[in-house]
């Protein structure tokens, strides 16, 4: 099988870690595999960069901040390579330029415009193990890119893509993708499986694993993803394609998310261009809103209610309170979470949002809003009774059968 | 003026003193210069990645500790440009490869094969300060290569030559060259000028400034080197061709080599390719001959005699054990050194040779070799009167004056 696995900052956090990471894939190169390595640079450096950066400017100029950036990933590289080397294994360094990484050039999260595979498929044919410097390409002209947060994710599933791999491993601290949290509910179990959809849904289960951006290429790609720990052998969780032949599982998970905060507008003037107007100026002050609901209220009136990040909510506030327009009345809450519920069976199988509507009342928790899409309901509720909801949802879907 | 400045490790050592460098490029772009500027990695950085490839083996490739230890220029190169683009100076850091340096592809000790100028030029005609990361450049199959010891100063003299700049400003610790070392001779005054070919002779005494290498390479391209200290403002000193206008200084310097082993060997049949044979077996172990004499003894016989670095002292006796001839006797002495005198006055005035034999001798030194070239005199004598020796000759040819 052709293999790209990608080792996370923790993994490679520490020469010994390098070492262990060496001989886990020597394991797999033994197992008859062909194999391209992504890593990522040891935990702790690029942060220091950063901070080396910041030293001398507060908003450091994108492009140098790559060429900056970008030489925590070939420290890795080269030293993986050098153990590999030693261990008695055919194993060769790349930089992003040199793997046929091509970018856009908005410097700091450039965008994979295209992989050259050529060099990466001749070293590969020689047998050779194939280590390539994660979160980095080269731009048309020329210059360093770096592709932002979960970048060297990015790198290993586009280069899983290019060359058609049979599966995409993503080694970090974690061993999987969880039906919850487990420090909220002791028995969240790991999943075997998890479609692209479910998964992106989940993001905040799966945050610590895999970024939405890198879910969403595997996706667009076909890329098999396998979430392992490069801490224990344990199977991990796969990320795939939902199989339509096999019944699709109704529930796979529920997420807590603890950073939301509520605004509702009661007695909006109901005619159009007042919501656009209203999200438009969010958007430009770089305000991220989330659930948006929207019902009439008395005749010509409108209610409108939407979710921002906490730490957003008072410059929502004040972005609300300049617009001008009469309204009724404007709530804030800081004191609300949102949970949600996911599975693809909800395409196909109704009364799943009944069932959690139900169980939520019968514990007294009163939901504020709901939103749902097609595999997902999210529900946002008082903040203190966010982990008992999700252990009451988490039993009601029977997730740790 | 276009300049080339290149700071070495303990110039950019940390943080602050990155600031400072930033300061001083600002100035020297203040003055109306078009500036090019070399950046070494931080002091430590470079020893600290060969540590860390020493971890996983005792021979790391040599491909890969260059994708490794190239990353060290690259910080320091986007961090200044970084420092002066918030200093309001437009500056662009680029890497050997942006830079256009091509290499030949051997690993580790690349040689310089050309410079493709047009980047360069086409951001210093927009009046940019051009941040270039030293040691390093590429080869024509597309690999990261370094230059091996002193490879900054080797990027910046080749890239002087390439531009034609007027200048190449070398800044490290040390403000100059010195008539000799000052820890030796309190007296020893900084040269205002030395000549390339007394510079490569007095290598010693500019070993911390500047290595032969990039002397050579500056020799060969004409460019003009200032050794400068980053940490003050005194004048440096100029590497340059002699200037055949002015009368030549008799004597520029005198240099002192601790570091030497003499090998006596007297009696040996004179007979041709017997000194070959030796020095064809100490070269295939790789050990350094600097001086070699050798004059007749008795009647068919020939005395030789010949330096090496102490270290190799005793893999040198077991090759000359090892040769099979009939040596009449082998002498070896660890406890010796080598006095130089160096000077380009010498080629058209005679009896300099003679003054320092005499100076010596009213000193009760004994002088074990001799050896001299055009430019200088070397003496191999007892260890313990190195330093006596160096304070006589700059006594004796007024270097203090």
């Amino acid at each position: 099988m052709l293999i790209v696995q990608k080792y996370g900052g923790t993994s490679v956090g520490s020469l010994e870690r390098i070492e262990k990471v060496a001989r886990r894939v020597a394991r797999s190169k033994d197992d008859g595999n062909e194999l391209v390595v992504v890593v990522s640079a040891m935990s702790g450096e690029t942060n220091k960069l950063i901070e080396y950066a910041h030293h001398f400017s507060r908003t450091p100029s994108k492009r140098e901040m790559d060429i900056l950036l970008s030489s925590g990933e070939r420290v890795t590289a080269s030293l993986l390579a050098i153990a590999l080397q030693e261990m008695g294994y055919d194993a060769i360094a790349m930089t992003g330029r040199q793997a046929g990484i091509k970018t856009d050039d908005s410097h700091t999260y450039a965008r994979i415009e295209s992989i050259k595979t050529e060099a990466l498929t001749r070293e590969l044919e020689k047998g050779r193990i194939v280590i390539v410097a994660g979160f980095q390409g080269i731009s048309e002209s020329g210059n360093v890119t770096t592709l932002g947060r979960g970048g060297s994710d990015l790198s290993a599933v586009a280069l899983a893509g290019a060359l058609k791999a049979d599966a995409c491993e993503i080694y970090s601290d974690v061993d999987g993708i969880y039906t919850t949290d487990p420090r909220i509910e002791p028995k969240a179990r790991k999943l075997d499986f998890i479609s692209y959809d479910e998964m992106l849904e989940l993001s905040s289960l799966g945050a610590k694993v895999l970024q939405n951006r890198s879910v969403e290429l595997a996706k667009k790609m076909g890329v098999r993803i396998v979430a392992k720990s490069s801490f224990s052998d344990s199977e991990g969780t796969i990320i795939a394609q939902e199989d339509e032949k096999m019944e699709a599982v109704l529930v796979s998970g529920i997420a807590l998310d603890k950073n939301q905060a509520r605004v509702s507008l009661r007695d909006l003037p109901d005619r159009p261009g007042i919501a656009a107007e209203i999200f438009d100026r969010l958007a430009k002050e770089q305000i991220n809103v989330d659930m948006i609901i929207q019902n009439a209220s008395r005749e010509g009136m409108t209610n409108l209610g939407f979710t921002v990040p906490q730490s957003e909510l008072a410059r929502a506030a004040k972005v609300i309170e300049s617009t001008g327009h009469k309204i009724g009345s404007a709530d804030y809450d800081e004191n609300v979470c949102k949970v949600s519920v996911v599975g693809v069976g909800m395409k196909s199988h109704s009364g799943i949002a009944a069932e959690a509507f139900k169980a939520l009342a019968s514990n007294n928790i009163n939901i504020e809003m709901i939103s749902t899409s097609e595999i997902k309901i999210s529900m946002i509720i008082d903040e203190k009774f966010g982990e008992l909801a999700v252990r009451v949802l988490h039993e009601v879907y029977e997730l740790d059968k």
